[in-house]
């Protein structure tokens, strides 16, 4: 199974997918969809939707797998970053994949396996489990793939939950 | 000219065109885009981008202009109203349209002449400017001609800016 993880922005959005065989996981691609301040937002939201696509497109994941953000900064950071997300899901959508959402607590659980590892524990963990020779940068990168590696975790689990109740 | 006024949100996202000629406002069309609350998200946002598009395309609109949010709800009400907004504006910029953003602020000032003015002058107002026989209804749709003529009035004062330069 191939996931792509997404931390939506609208000047970065990181991207990382992500193979997982059985329990081991294997980068595949992984990088940042950049756009410039000064142009127009939505030629930026135009930018990430077709970027987005090209990706999805070209790598052919089975689920996208997203952070579902609830900082505390402003609503109008809100607003942009839903944008950004809204046209990302919207190129999975079209291409008929299952779009996940998980929270910085359940993706730290999943990685970390302690809801309140700080940031740097995480990135860490995504080096290992990867088998990264250094943390990706910048951090968008590093969270796109620890929320990939959350879905894939998750994944595992349901089917062991399946494995479980056919037995 | 013709505008296209939205007031977006996921649930429902209000949709107006107005054409102007001169100093003169007739409503073209206008309604409420909706998508049901058990839909998963993702093809929620599907079905407001494809309405937006096909209504886009039926109406032509030479700009669009949506009313920029800033209000106290919480983030991940923000965060729904962004996604829906991003799919919305991401139509219109794959139309080559210009997309217009105002303040709810902007908008009272434009449609009422009085930045504070409570809702239902806003909608008595619009009815007025278009001369319909009733407010439109639900609010959403009654917000996204407000923007619309909130746009058209500001193209008549560049206009008008225009010439002024131009003697």
């Amino acid at each position: 199974m191939r996931v792509l993880g997404i931390d939506p922005g609208i000047a970065i959005a990181g991207f990382g997918f992500i193979d997982k065989a059985g329990h081991k996981l294997t980068p595949v691609q992984y990088g940042a969809i950049t756009t410039e301040a000064h142009t127009p937002q939505e030629e930026r939201l135009v930018q990430i939707y077709e970027s987005a696509s090209a990706l999805m497109d070209r790598y052919k994941p089975d689920a996208v797998a997203v952070e579902k953000l609830f900082f505390n900064r402003n609503v109008t950071t809100a607003f942009a970053v839903g944008q950004a997300r809204g046209v990302i899901i919207l190129a999975a959508a079209q291409r008929g994949l299952p779009v996940a959402e998980y929270t910085p607590l359940q993706v730290k659980q999943s990685v970390v396996g302690y809801g309140k590892a700080e940031k740097r524990q995480v990135q860490e963990m995504v080096k290992m489990f990867l088998k990264l020779s250094a943390i990706p940068k910048p951090d968008d990168v590093a969270d796109a793939l620890a929320v990939a590696i959350c879905h894939a975790h998750s994944a595992v689990m349901t089917q062991k939950i399946n494995e479980v109740k056919r037995t």
